[in-house]
């Protein structure tokens, strides 16, 4: 099924609905409404509504959306539905931690490939994960890889993102600290934890 | 120096400015262009003028922006110019690599006090800083720590929280993949890695 015509803001908002969503199919909760779902996301209810709206997913007067309904139809969009072959570059401290992250598996992501260029982490495990040599990296391009978490330090990222894009890779999650620069068919996500909490002193 | 009605959108766009303005100090280069500053944190340019115009910095025409000055102005707006004292909760994996990082020392961030509830962990030391017990977390009003960052369990979260608020922190990171209650005057930045990546097979 193809849902036309979704508008990108549109789309920037769904996973925020799906988190919301996930986090009420595991409290057993089996429908909610805009209001509702609009204390979780912290959007004006107004906006949820219309966002939905536009793949037909309708809320009911007095009981709102069903739950598992909405996020299946969300995953359905998002191309969520069935495990996204994921690879991790960088099993520093920050890789081990998101390798073992049950969070990417809800989603749908599914850690199979990790590389790193140390010597004494290739060839350990994270989970069941083998850790490989980043020499080997091109290998992704046989696994139909789309998706790449990179945790490498800042200097090494540049080089690894174009290795992944070379081979494959059309969505980039870069925890790296640095700017990616990637053709415009590949889309970067950067996060910065420290440039997150820079916002927040402010309001103190 | 007191920067009035600068309005809540610009400032929640400040970060990636001075994120931006990091890498470029970094880098050695003095001065920037409104249009390639655009490029790194991917607005448009008419929106960073109109943006660093509500503080008073003009960019010259031919030369742009310099980058020095323009990093301490954002500073100075987003109460970063002096250490923040930063209290993180949760020393596993994910903590461990945060505590680590280097990047939460540059935009002023000092993580002064770290807190787990594993005996294991007690007693030990991540960098310079001791782990100390939970059970003490209210400890942290007597070094007025304005600023937490949560990466413990989701079931931990939103009790560890209720302890921060009520013993003085107004800013909170969240990464425990838990939506978390607090009074309004509380800011809370949620980063679920999970939904970062999931916005991503959309567009492969």
């Amino acid at each position: 099924m193809r849902y036309q015509k979704v508008p990108d803001e549109t789309i920037r908002r769904l996973p925020r609905y799906l988190r919301a969503l996930l986090f009420l199919q595991q409290r057993k909760t089996e429908s909610i409404s805009s209001q509702k779902l609009a204390e979780y996301v912290q959007l004006n209810s107004a906006v949820i509504r219309k966002d939905l709206s536009h793949f037909g997913a309708f809320g009911k007067r007095g009981t709102g959306y069903n739950v598992s309904l909405l996020s299946k139809t969300i995953r359905d969009i998002l191309k969520l539905n069935k495990p996204q072959k994921t690879v991790l570059v960088g099993a520093g401290r920050l890789g081990t931690a998101i390798a073992s992250f049950p969070g990417f598996k809800r989603y749908g992501f599914d850690i199979t490939a990790i590389y790193d260029n140390s010597k004494a982490k290739i060839g350990g495990k994270i989970g069941d994960t083998t850790i490989k040599s980043t020499s080997r990296l091109a290998d992704i391009r046989r696994s139909e890889i789309k998706m790449a978490i990179i945790a490498t330090p800042p200097d090494a990222a540049q080089e690894t993102a174009d290795i992944l894009v070379e081979n494959g890779v059309t969505g980039i999650l870069n925890l790296s600290s640095c700017y990616l620069k990637v053709p415009k068919r590949v889309k970067v996500r950067t996060i910065d934890l420290a440039m997150e909490l820079s916002m927040l002193p402010y309001y103190s």
